[in-house]
């Protein structure tokens, strides 16, 4: 498999990731890792009266399992093996709730690719996790700083 | 306990939260649950070769631990009992590493009060996530929706 | 946020916690955490052929569970940061049985407020874990040693 | 395997359990299942500043985890296949700290044996966990019910 | 409880263990645990286009669940304390799908007791994981090395 | 990504996988999911008197997380989309102690390619875990059947 570099990418391109259900136990599992056991997420007689009528999963739940989501394509597709670092996230929302058995997926855009200096180049995506019926339920913009090609090869 | 609302915040207010100490632990468990076993945290041999010279702990790990901390004050702190919605998050920066052993607090400081209409406002937050050196390793913006007093109340 | 001491607590006061419900995930990971996975909580074969006639909660789990949830009013409201130790558990008693689905939550009496001597004082908790429908499911008996407030404070 | 009754235990009968190292993850575990984070048990830095000088696990960590330990000898030698009911606990100490590395085992002594009516019989027990230096680290009480021997049997 | 040696099995003997039902949590905590999301386990809507209709438990998560559900008689049942090394397996077959609420059990028969020296001898099993309708789902050959019973015993 | 069939792999083709550093979490945590505690896993005090000298992970737990390594390089690369089914294991061996800070990666080679009809063919792997010493500690073989490339594509 060869090493692959901020030449790599193009404008525009999108990958899609394999999707995952998320369930009552993820929801548990997260509460639990957080400490975030708010009643939305984890009361059903809570949640029964909210405007959702049941139990919806943490936003930032749906943001840590969908973001990975994409690296199972192979962590060489999105995150190159020149990756140098993570910038951060803008412009993150959460558009639409996640409910148990809902099945996401992570759909990235190439949206930016500037060259910032010889040897790095910053690749910007537009990150979108959505439902099985194609709903965005999280959106969010990412940036990542990766190796350039070096001249010759 | 006397419910809270939007005009029971004001600008500059403070909010520190108890601290926890990421071990080696956390980061199997996120690595687990999230999918993201990228070698920078589960793999000792790799991480030694990389610029942190041992493991660190995954940014989001940092996040969404870090972020949840605060509610341990009591959830009518920080989220009152008038919370409608959470809007998303800006600008957030991974400025420091966390490395196991590290011991992470989070300071939320009221950044913005918008009245949005007679019966809701917006309450901005900025979000700073710290070591227990006081350094400051994630930094973010947050708003959420809130309900304002009922008048006559 | 003041500390609060043990001269902060009266007679007959009630902490009511917020809920939570005890999942098919709660179950299962209660037994692999401590092991015990009796054929009660864990083979729903088994489980309809009792008298309960469908798996049910480990006593240890609703215990650890519901006696933990006081805590999430913010550990100031009944663990003071004067807290010193925790004494130990009196006639505890598993009265009803926790289904998968049941929402539990806690309601702490203080029953008992003993000057030990210029600087601690005995707090004494009747406690009680009830379900969705107020049904007491497990009561217990507890004390604390807290600090007592400093003269001229 | 033959079934196991009331009549098959005698008092003063010692089971002794195998053993279970308390490790941090452990710690991490029981805090994430119960929400009772309590920075006693889970930051360094506050817990250096304790009487203990480092972080202990809660004391009802160790008795979920102590008292479990029993069955691993057979679930059939303290539990009979003829159990009816767990009647509950009593007077339950904590009489050490339990700290990372500790390894702790159970000590379970028949200390009543009360005929209940010609179908059932109360069987009591004293239990100590205790931990590799032989140090009781929780005591208590319990008793269950069980089943008689079948008269001709 | 006496030392069990190589020469207290003998050939054909079978050893049933008691069940345990596999659930969504446990395809959760397994993915989690190794790192296999594959869609199959995880993902409704794929597997709802497989030939099975449904999610199904990995392969390994039954293998390595029901082949740990015979210690549940006690350690001392099939592991002897005279235990020194366990081989390996052989002709490990997935001969049937495990859907989420079937229940497990295992049924192990002696079928090779080899003496290897005067010390040690190989004791070999055949192992078959079943559900609750009596269906092999999983069978494999496994040979352990025990010691034998010192001379004069 | 196009989609991979029988065809497009060739004997002796070898595939390595990222590592992952065992640790005492993951010993905990397969412990736990399996119910299998035995004490040389678990007990730091037992395993001080083994041949080991330390605590080593369960057979089954380098299995388990070794094989799904593979995974890792993206789920094409050795599950084709074109998978059908796997056949099972045989000549699994144990040969050497996986211990706390081990860091595992598996090298499997493609040693069969069988055609089964038209439409099927038969893939064999040699599957190697080894640690960060290049020693093997798992080995064993696998077959799973593959789609083939339809005639004309």
């Amino acid at each position: 498999m060869e090493k692959k570099y901020f030449e790599d990418y193009s404008m525009g391109e999108v990958f899609v990731s394999p999707g995952r259900t998320i369930t009552e136990t993820d929801i548990v599992l997260f509460s639990a890792f957080t400490g975030d056991w708010h009643e939305l997420h984890t009361n059903v007689e809570f949640a029964a009266k909210s405007p959702f009528k049941e139990r919806i999963a943490h936003g930032f739940l749906g943001l840590v399992v969908g973001s990975a989501l994409i690296f199972r394509l192979g962590r060489h597709v999105l995150l190159p093996e020149s990756f140098i670092a993570f910038y951060g996230m803008d412009s993150v929302r959460f558009v639409g709730p996640v409910k148990i058995g809902d099945t996401l997926h992570s759909e990235v855009t190439v949206t930016e690719l500037t060259a910032k200096d010889g040897k790095r180049g910053i690749i910007g995506h537009e990150n979108e996790i959505k439902n099985q019926r194609g709903e965005s339920v999280i959106v969010y913009n990412t940036k990542i700083l990766a190796g350039r090609k070096p001249s010759g090869s």
